[in-house]
C-alpha cells in the first residue's frame, strides 16, 4: 500500500482535486458550472414525495400501470424467449431491430410518401430522441423555437446545449403561428413541438395551423421537430393529420419517386401506449440525420435494451394496440371527464382549466396573485400532488399556474384530490 | 393544405434548409462540422459484414449467446410480473431500482469503507455512464488520461466534446505508471482506464501500479474512471484490489465515520456476466458526483428500462451469479487457449501477441509494415473478421496490430478463423 497523505474525507476532497486545476474553482464549482443549466427538476424532486402512501399525485406524467396486462407480457416475453433464445438478451445494432423499425416504417408511411427502415432509429424513450437531436443539431448559441409553454424534459435536455429558446405564445388550439413568422426571421435552428395534447395544457394544435406551419417551414427552410407521444390517446374529436404526412405534400400526381419527409424530425413512444419501463422509443427523419444520431446514439448506450424492443415487436405485431389502446382511451377519457366535473365543482369562479381532447394533461390558471410553486409545500402537507406550471413556461411567465395529470390516479382519487387542492384556494 | 413551393425531393432540401442560415453552410455541412469527431466507427460496420452467415467473427466484442440460459430468464420474468405486476413496466427513479442500487452497494463496500445505496446509481450499460461522466465533468479543451491503446467507444464518446487525450504507454502489466507522473503534471481532468484484461489488449494492471497508481490520484488529486466491465471474467491468477478499494486505504484504525471512494469514479455491468441486452450498469461515485450525473441521466433518457433491471435484481439475488460465472469462465478460458495454440501454430514467428489472464480479447502485432486496415477486406472475403488495431490507438500508432475476441466464436470456429487469418500473412 501507498503511504497516504493523511486522514482523507469526503468533504476535503472537493477542494484538493480542485487546488491541481490552474483556475482555482473547486470541484462543486466546476460541477455548478458545467450543470449550471441543468435546473433540478421539480418533477423528480416531486414525483418522490408524490410516492409516498396517501398523498394523491397529479404530479407524474404516468399511466394507470393497474391497466397493463402483465399476463400478456408475460406470454410475450415467453414467446420472444422460445422462439429467439439468447438473440432477446445479445447485444444488438445501435440502430435497433430491423423488425420494429419495420413496421414503425409501415406505420407512418401513406400513399403519398413511403418511411423506409432507414428512416427510423430506435431509442430509449422519446426523451433520448430528443436528447441526441439536440446534441447532433445545436451548437451553442443556437436558437431554437418553442411554444410557451413547453415540455420540461426538453428543456432539460437542450438547456446545457447553451441553446436561446424563443417562445411562442399558444392557446387553446395550440402553437399561435401567426406569431411564429416573426421569429422565424431570427433564423432559428429548429422548431420544436408537441402537435397532440400537448404537455403541460393538453392542447391540440388545429389543422390550419398545421398547414400554415408546414408551409412556413418550407418558405423558410427550417426542420421542425415533432414530439407525439399522445397522438394515440384520443378521446374526443377527428385524429388530424401529422406534420410528418403533411410535409411529404399532396397525393403523388408526377413520377417523383415517393419522397420521406424532409422538414420533419419525428420523435414517437411506446410508453404512452404500451408501457414506458420498455424504454422503447424512435425518431423518423431523413437518412442523413438518422444516420448522425445513430453515431451519437452508439457512443451514448451503444444500443436500446434488446428485450423490450422484442416485447415491443411482439405485441403490436399480434394485435395488442387494437385491443388495448380501446382500453387506455376509455379509462382516461373517464377520468378527465371526472377531473373537469371536480374542477367545475370545486375550484372558484376566477380559476380556469383547459380542455384537452385526449392525452394526460391539463393545466390551471388561477387568479393572477397566486404563486403556485409557494403554495405547493401546502398542497403536500393536505397529500395533494402537481407540478407548478411555471417549470414548463419561459420568461419567467405562468406562476399562476399549475399541471394536473389524470391518468394516473384512480376515480375515487381524482374527486378528492381536486377537493383538497380547491381548500388551497 | 397550403401552396407547395415547387417540387421538393431530400437532395435538393439540405441545401434549402441551409439557405436560411447566414453562415452559408449546408445541412450536411454543418452535420459534419457538429459531428467532426464522432469518427465512423469501423466495429460498427464491421458487425454488418461480421453477422453475415460463413464469416468467423473475432471482431465484436460479444460474450457467446448460446451460453444464456433462457429459461432461467423466462422464470425470472415470470416471476418478477407475478410479484410485482404492472411496476416492472412502469417509469421508475432516474437512479435505478433501491433494491439493486442497495445490491450494488454491497458488493463494493468492504471492511474498511461503505458503499451506500447513494454512491449508486444504475445506467443503460456501462457505455451511458462514460457519455454521462463525460458530459458532466468534460469541458472542451480539458484534458484526459488514457492508456494508449485504449477502449474505442470511450474515444467515440468523448472526443465530442472536444477534450485533448494525453496517451500513456502500456506494456503486458498494463498503463506504464512511471510514465504517467510527467502528464499528471499537465493538469488533466480525468485519467480512464481499464484494469482488468483491458480491451484491447487483453492486459491487467498489475498491483504494485495500481498502488503507485492511487498514490499518484492522492498526490495531484486527479479522479479516475475506472472501467470494469470484465473483472469478473477471469481465467488464471488471482483477483487483484480494485482501485475503489485501494484508494479508500488501509483498514480503519482510527473513528473515523467509513469512507466512501473518493478519487475513483467506478463504472460496471451485467453485459459481460448476465447479458448484454438488458443493458444495465452502474456507475459508484461520490454522492455529489452521483447528484451530477442523475440531472445528466433524467435529460438524457429518464431512466433505465425497468424490466431489465428487475430481472438484473431477481437473478443475482437467488445466486445465479455463483451458477453462471464458472460456466462462462470455463468456456471461455477453453477459447482463449485454443485461440492462443492456434496463433502459436498458424502464426509466423515475426508475429507476437497478448496472453490475457481474462476478458474477452487479445491483441497481436504483426511485423511493422503490415497495415491491417488495408488488409481486412481481403480477411472478409476470405470470411474471417477481426478489428484493426489502430481504432484503439492514439497517434496513429497500432497499424500493425489487430484485436481478437475469443469468446464469441464457438471453438470450432476459431481454429479454423485463425487459420485463415494466417493465411494472409
Amino acid at each position: 500500500m501507498p503511504q497516504r497523505h493523511g486522514a482523507v474525507n469526503k468533504e476535503v476532497l472537493a477542494g484538493r482535486w480542485a487546488r491541481a486545476h490552474s483556475d482555482g474553482m473547486n470541484w462543486t464549482d466546476r460541477f455548478a458550472q458545467r450543470t449550471r443549466l441543468m435546473r433540478c427538476s421539480a418533477v423528480r424532486e416531486l414525483l418522490q414525495v408524490a410516492s409516498q402512501p396517501g398523498i394523491i399525485s397529479f404530479a407524474g406524467g404516468l399511466p394507470a400501470a393497474e391497466l397493463f396486462p402483465v399476463s400478456r407480457v408475460k406470454a410475450a416475453a415467453d414467446a420472444v424467449l422460445e422462439r429467439f433464445g439468447g438473440q432477446c438478451l445479445q447485444y444488438a445494432e445501435t440502430e435497433g431491430l430491423p423488425g420494429l423499425r419495420d413496421w414503425i416504417a409501415r406505420q407512418f408511411s401513406r400513399e403519398h410518401f413511403t418511411v423506409e427502415r432507414e428512416n427510423v432509429l430506435i431509442t430509449s424513450g422519446s426523451q433520448q430522441a430528443l436528447d441526441l437531436i439536440g446534441r447532433v443539431l445545436l451548437d451553442e448559441g443556437d436558437r431554437v423555437v418553442v411554444e410557451n409553454p413547453t415540455y420540461l424534459a426538453l428543456l432539460s435536455a437542450w438547456r446545457p446545449l447553451g441553446v436561446e429558446f424563443l417562445a411562442v405564445p399558444s392557446d387553446s388550439q395550440g402553437m399561435q403561428v401567426d406569431a411564429l413568422e416573426p421569429l422565424l426571421q431570427r433564423q432559428p435552428k429548429l422548431i420544436y413541438l408537441t402537435p397532440n395534447f400537448q404537455n403541460p395544457q393538453g392542447t391540440t394544435l388545429a389543422l390550419e395551423r398545421r398547414e400554415r406551419l408546414v408551409a412556413l417551414l418550407q418558405k423558410y427552410e427550417i426542420p421542425v421537430v415533432e414530439d407525439n407521444p399522445y397522438g394515440e390517446l384520443r378521446y374526443d374529436g377527428k385524429s388530424l393529420s401529422n406534420l410528418l404526412e403533411l410535409d411529404a405534400g399532396l397525393p403523388r400526381t408526377t413520377h417523383h419517386a415517393p419522397r420521406i419527409p424532409n422538414h420533419v424530425i419525428y420523435a414517437g413512444t411506446f410508453s404512452k401506449v404500451l408501457m414506458p419501463g420498455l424504454r422503447v422509443g424512435w425518431v423518423i427523419a431523413d437518412r442523413q440525420v438518422i444516420d448522425k444520431l445513430v453515431q451519437a446514439k452508439q457512443a451514448a448506450d451503444l444500443h436500446t435494451n434488446t428485450l423490450g424492443q422484442y416485447l415491443a415487436l411482439e405485441l403490436v405485431t399480434h394485435g395488442f394496440l387494437e385491443e388495448f389502446l380501446p382500453v387506455l382511451r376509455k379509462a382516461y377519457r373517464a377520468r378527465r371527464d371526472l377531473m373537469l366535473a371536480a374542477l367545475e365543482k370545486h375550484f372558484p369562479k376566477t380559476a380556469s382549466w383547459t380542455r384537452p381532447d385526449g392525452g394526460m394533461f391539463l393545466l390551471v390558471t388561477l387568479p393572477g396573485d397566486v404563486d403556485t410553486s409557494e403554495l405547493l409545500p401546502t398542497a403536500l402537507a393536505r397529500k395533494v400532488a402537481y407540478v407548478p406550471g411555471e417549470e414548463f413556461h419561459l420568461n419567467g411567465e405562468g406562476k399562476n399556474t399549475l399541471r394536473l395529470n389524470f391518468s394516473n390516479a384512480g376515480p375515487a382519487q381524482i374527486e378528492e384530490g381536486i377537493r383538497r387542492l380547491a381548500g388551497l384556494l
